[in-house]
């Protein structure tokens, strides 16, 4: 367990009565869309559902939490008084939604200890929730501090993100594992079923190697940030890692477990290989996936000399094929996949993908065409 | 209880096995998604989740029920041999959405009773249900028969059917009251706190007076297809209501009930006016009811000389007011509403609307400043 800062503010009280500023409505809103996701709508503490909001020198400083991540995040604003308020995250970011655009929102504290929120002829008051601190992440001491582009870092989440396991029991597999080896930075999730791995380049300034498990709501939070800045700077401390993106720092636990071995799993004895049009071939198992009424929608794919056709069927006496022309030159198979699988794979990959099979009982291998630092695997399945 | 008819197909074991017609996908589709959401997707009898097809004479049929309505619809085919089929509607519904776009779709009986279906390199096979008989609702001897244009029975039903009860206990109010009286031909729904009442010159062809009650789920399917005609035809008989609109038919029981003497509970007695700009007043009640968090969001009016105020608060201590200039020279007053009722009505008004009013505890009017046939009704809420 990580220890909870309190973070007191003794001047609270005095100031908070006056505490008055105004800010852009478009800018409060983009702010308040990326921050309040991390505020669980159910909270059986008060101050758990609040966003805190400090106003001081011509910005505002607002911060949220759920235990495991905090979110700090800053924008410019004409302060009048400052101080500092705690107000229900959610009902802020409902407020802001239905505001008319183009309007300055102005904020100001009451005697009565209510935060009056005004924009055109609309007005707001909020209870300020009484709690004299507010829990946030301890920072830890950082072993490693590196940058990468942003653009770099979305790519390695959304091509990874899919696969990390949904099964609660598997706590260790909950994430996307971060890792560095002598050459390389990867991204690696897997559920058991199918392993995506993507590589980049070691940053120059990350010293040694590390390993760590970046938990599935994190991901989820730090993507919603990543398109506000073109560089996004990472500290890696024991149990947790800070990701700091333009006005966004956003302070995570790591997920206290050991990722499995992967590399041991990576399959290096298919001999077949086929080559065909990613969204081509997507919209062939999407197709063919349709008469399967299970939740999960087995497909069976049969290689022959350069063409793939697919086979599914259902309970319920219907059936599909379809074939497809492929590179295919290898040896007659089957081989049997759960269809999602395919597809959340294939939406990563813009143009030609390559499947390396051996045959019907073992992994497959995808890889892009046009991209070697990506590397899926789906495991068959009984059709 | 309305009887079942079979309109037995003697010669369907020799015709069946060689049906096979050619139609356009995008037809074909624009047809499947206006007659298969009569289809339940749970049914304990096979045949009732089943579209009927029947191609013949360069066209095929198709019909579909649950026993309270059933649709028929028609489209132009390449019919190379005739036959008959029952199939999973939703099945082929999903099929038809993923195939190629701009392409025909291929239909083949098979020697073992299955449909065959082709488009492109897509090939799918769905089992035909065995079943003499396809229950289809007798149509009755009809006692009216008058025409109306699409467009007003559109408007008609869109103005009404937000009143429709959901509340399956009070069964009468289960739907849209169609009736007549010797000028008008109106369309009523109420739910006990909120009534809408829409009304068109009566249809020449329509000799006498009749009232019927239309449930809920026939207005929705005929708003599907109330689009592919200028002009629909309504014939009525003891039990049921028969639509014909274009190349589709929709037969659907009435509702066995008796619908409440709506006209007496009409307020007469109002005397104060407000008239505001219907958009405008739907986007202050949206805003100033957002930090409402209970299920039913209340917000109260308080008017004096050409201003409403618009007041809501929760339990959790946040309130919201608004003022918004409007038309008014009455007395103070104040009345509470259930926010959505309102903006339910307010959808309907382009431009300008006007609410009639008495006091706090009365219905109050709102009506249409461009459109006398509209009339809405809404109860107060204590707040």
């Amino acid at each position: 367990m990580s220890k909870i800062v309190d973070i007191g503010i003794k001047e609270q009280s005095s100031v908070c009565e006056q505490m008055r500023f105004s800010v852009s409505r478009a800018s409060l809103l983009n702010t308040l869309s990326r921050v309040s996701g991390v505020v669980e709508r159910r909270n059986a503490i008060d101050v758990l559902a609040c966003i805190n909001i400090k106003a001081q020198y011509g910005s505002i400083k607002l911060k949220a939490t759920d235990l495991d991540i905090s979110i700090f995040a800053s924008l410019t604003a004409n302060v009048s008084a400052e101080g500092e308020v705690k107000i229900s995250a959610h009902t802020l970011h409902d407020i802001v939604k239905k505001l008319p655009t183009n309007l300055d929102v102005n904020f100001e504290m009451n005697n009565q200890g209510k935060l009056l929120i005004s924009c055109g002829n609309a007005n707001f008051s909020l209870p300020n929730v009484v709690s004299n601190n507010f829990p946030v992440l301890e920072e830890g001491d950082h072993q490693y501090d590196f940058t990468l582009l942003s653009a770099d870092l979305v790519d390695l989440l959304t091509k990874t993100k899919f696969a990390v396991s949904l099964d609660d029991t598997r706590y260790n597999l909950n994430g996307i594992y971060l890792h560095t080896d002598e050459q390389f930075l990867y991204c690696v999730a897997t559920d058991g079923h199918r392993l995506s791995c993507i590589k980049r380049p070691k940053p120059e300034d990350i010293n040694g190697e590390f390993g760590v498990i970046i938990p599935r709501k994190t991901i989820m939070e730090l993507l919603k940030v990543l398109d506000d800045c073109n560089e996004i700077n990472i500290k890696l401390s024991d149990r947790k890692i800070k990701f700091t993106c333009g006005e966004y720092i956003l302070i995570s636990k790591l997920i206290d477990g050991t990722f499995p071995d992967y590399k041991a799993v990576i399959p290096t004895s298919q001999d077949k290989q086929m080559i065909v049009e990613s969204s081509k071939l997507a919209s062939v198992i999407d197709r063919v996936s349709v008469v399967v009424s299970d939740k999960i929608k087995s497909i069976k794919f049969s290689l022959q000399e350069n063409l793939l056709t697919l086979h599914s069927n259902s309970q319920e006496c219907s059936d599909a094929t379809e074939s497809i022309e492929v590179d295919y030159d290898g040896a007659l198979m089957e081989v049997g996949f759960n269809s999602r699988y395919l597809l959340d794979v294939l939406s990563c990959i813009e143009n030609k993908c390559k499947f390396s099979l051996s045959d019907g009982n073992s992994a497959t291998i995808i890889t892009d065409e046009d991209d070697p630092s990506a590397l899926y695997i789906v495991m068959p399945m009984r059709t």
